[in-house]
């Protein structure tokens, strides 16, 4: 009898071809993120029973660029970088679940597979983007150094369209990068029936967070530009920015070792 | 209380940001095909509890290069074709469950974000590649026209290496385009738990097949090159042939609308 | 003492580094056409001494969408298509060289690097881009067939920003597949002074036409979307369209084999 | 009379469109080099008249990964980092001309249209490409810290092929990061007649080198892994190592603005 292996698919005899190892997964990278206010209604939308919106600021958002390297514990990705390197552009709003106030990610877009599957494993609703943010480097006029007046953009596109744009520039040290994506996260996994109609085949509610950080200077800065484009496919511009409440620019080495099960979905068959 | 819609994820009020829409989904597209004989036991491999080597010809392997515009009922896809239009390359072998024969694809790289979640909804291990097929057309210099003599090329990558590359060249009319990939397809529907350790949260064996389908004449021909590829992360090599059985070109249009649920996943947690 | 080889570079010892093979060149593959008519200033603002606008309808413009495969000669790169399939989108007017009509292509966004080096060969203004056009393909639902009512979609991106998108529908036969790009083309090639400064080191009026061509049915349509997007470093949008003349659709195949010196440059240095 | 604008095509009333901005061009970015020596006959291949082999080693070879951002004088370019960010894998070798030393790059990919355009202007042979290469950064276990120690990965494919991949482990401080690139550039930019056989519209041996430089601590490593690998297309390989000099790694900040005519072309027409 065949046993076969892997974290995800495709299972072989040996595992070598899931297209995620075990976890732990590492993470090291920057940060850019900007925070604003949107109409809470337009959170809410977004936040299914048994969510709900969070008690304060309800309408506050992060758009966080990040651009990663990630690896298993074996850290062989590192050393054939096409497996390591990926950016990702995502959104996070805040709800609240038994009392709880959880961080949420309501879109997200990245540019590798793996990034593809294990967001879906976390709950995080992915797609495919072309994302790029202005790195830092010690060196030369092309690039900022991490100080004082530098700038950084981040940029996001998908099926051919710029879907958002932003433009900080750092104004001094911080005591955090922001409010939004500082809680566990709260996702929906979800996996329809393959009938189409019965229930679906995983609907549940998940908590997930960071089993290890550690980071660099803070840096708070000055949001020049904050863009959202209308798509055909997309509705990231329904949560326009009302206010603005800041940006920020941060390095980060992040572990994700797993999450646990919070609730049974209540979403039923898609409507 | 909010509710949201969605085939899947990422689910709105209003539906639209799905990376999915609703089946019924539409494809048409050309298919190359090579069939051949590896050793039995490496399909064995691939084919776990409650599913067994199919009956006769056990090492029947096809590998299949597709090259499709799909879209959903609307046909809005069609008029933005960079979300219609998507290549892959899959291999499929048969297995037997409950004294039927099924075919099952083993190994699957696409192009589109799109394509890699509807697989893995239909529980095709996909990963992202680089796919190539050579196109008929019907001027010019530049093309082989659908006709005895024609030579068609398939090509697969995936992480910057090539994985596999073939060359057909049409010999004359066929009855059918292969025998591996002509039944239901029998597959794993699969997602570990959030917390890594537990059994999985979807483990399921499903069947599935087109809801309806069209064709062209079927042309048979001589598989001049088959070159399969060591990676770092696949194993497609391992599926070595021993003998090629034969090549095969056809146009099809298909329509998938859902399949079925078989019988729980016996697998466990990730070993 | 060393000979190096090879059409273009990197030129070796053998020449099969060179990133073009030496002409003729095939082509085959499939037109979608968009002709209208401009500003006639903002066609003459792209037509340097010693061209002059066309005497009649001098505002016309067309925007063409083109899904390649080319090869050279020994046809090798049909079965490695990687090396054969392109698409582009440029966009033609007419220009009046000693009282001759010529063609000009004043923008034009490709996908493989072969075609920029080749454009840039011919004097094509060539940048890389996202190029999507819809593929007619006879069976199935995600496709149209060729005929009355098709509906094909053209789009264009470049620097993740989308430039151009159209519809054309088919309404009948035609017997051109527009005026604008039916005349040899009028092209400066230009490769500034290393020194920056002094006078260009390629500064030329070249003239070139298909050395042979065969095409299928001429379809004509009506144009139901034509936009053209603005972008940081793409005047596309400057030549806005004002009048509608009409859409069309042909298959074709094509030869490439050369063209003649026509002037000197009078373009002097970079201003 | 229309005066049209831009260092490079498409050149317009504005010169917006340009491919290229004018010089000078600024630079900043990770340089992983490995250094080893081949048959010298190999590399005599590689240089026409009136270039010889250098004096002193001439069997040497730089093989450079450089992870770049890239900007015009503006810096605009910087924020919004598509237009920006690029990567490179290329190949250097020493020539001699009037008895002077002169580094050669002979091979070059490239994953941007600006950075092709730009190497043509300068004699560079680029190609697209897909490059990657190890990042070092301050946080967490996905990337290496720049000390003794930390691991290096590059790896260069083109058309869905892998072509080179080095891994390279710092060992200590060097005074220099090669001896190989470390000369003033010596190539021939180079444009075939437009009617193929007449003599080139454009052979010429030029000089360029930074007109300015900055570089952070030059690391040594030892080189681990070096394959280079065939493909129909390219004679990468044909340089096979025969001894391995070194690996270095080096941040760097670089200004190029500009080199200087050397001598015409003795090519003749391409043979």
């Amino acid at each position: 009898m065949t046993t076969v292996r892997g974290f995800f698919l495709p299972r072989t005899a040996s595992g070598r071809s899931s297209l995620l190892p075990d976890p732990p997964w590492h993470y090291s990278g920057d940060l850019l993120t900007v925070e604003y206010r949107t109409d809470p209604a337009r959170v809410a939308e977004l936040l299914p029973a048994p969510l709900d919106l969070a008690a304060e600021d309800p309408g506050a958002v992060a758009l966080i660029w990040a651009d990663w390297q990630s690896c298993s514990e074996s850290g062989d990705e590192l050393l054939d970088p096409v497996r390591s390197q990926y950016k990702e552009c995502f959104v996070v709003v805040r709800c609240s679940f038994e009392g709880r106030t959880y961080s949420r990610c309501v879109y997200i877009w990245v540019d590798k597979d793996f990034a593809i599957a294990r967001g879906l494993y976390q709950g995080y609703p992915k797609k495919m983007g072309s994302i790029h943010q202005t790195r830092p480097h010690p060196y030369g006029q092309a690039a900022p150094r991490i100080e004082v007046g530098a700038r950084f953009g981040g940029t996001l596109a998908a099926a051919d369209r710029r879907l958002a744009q932003a433009v900080v520039t750092l104004t001094g040290p911080a005591e955090s990068n922001g409010f939004v994506n500082a809680h566990p996260m709260a996702h929906h996994r979800w996996m329809p029936a393959i009938d189409k109609v019965g229930p679906p085949a995983l609907d549940e509610l998940i908590e997930s967070s960071a089993s290890s950080f550690e980071g660099g200077p803070i840096w708070a800065g000055s949001v020049d530009v904050l863009d959202l484009f209308d798509a055909p496919t997309e509705e990231l511009s329904r949560l326009a920015p009302n206010e603005i409440i800041g940006g920020y620019y941060r390095q980060v080495g992040v572990v994700w070792d797993g999450g646990r099960h919070l609730a049974d979905g209540e979403s039923g068959a898609p409507v």
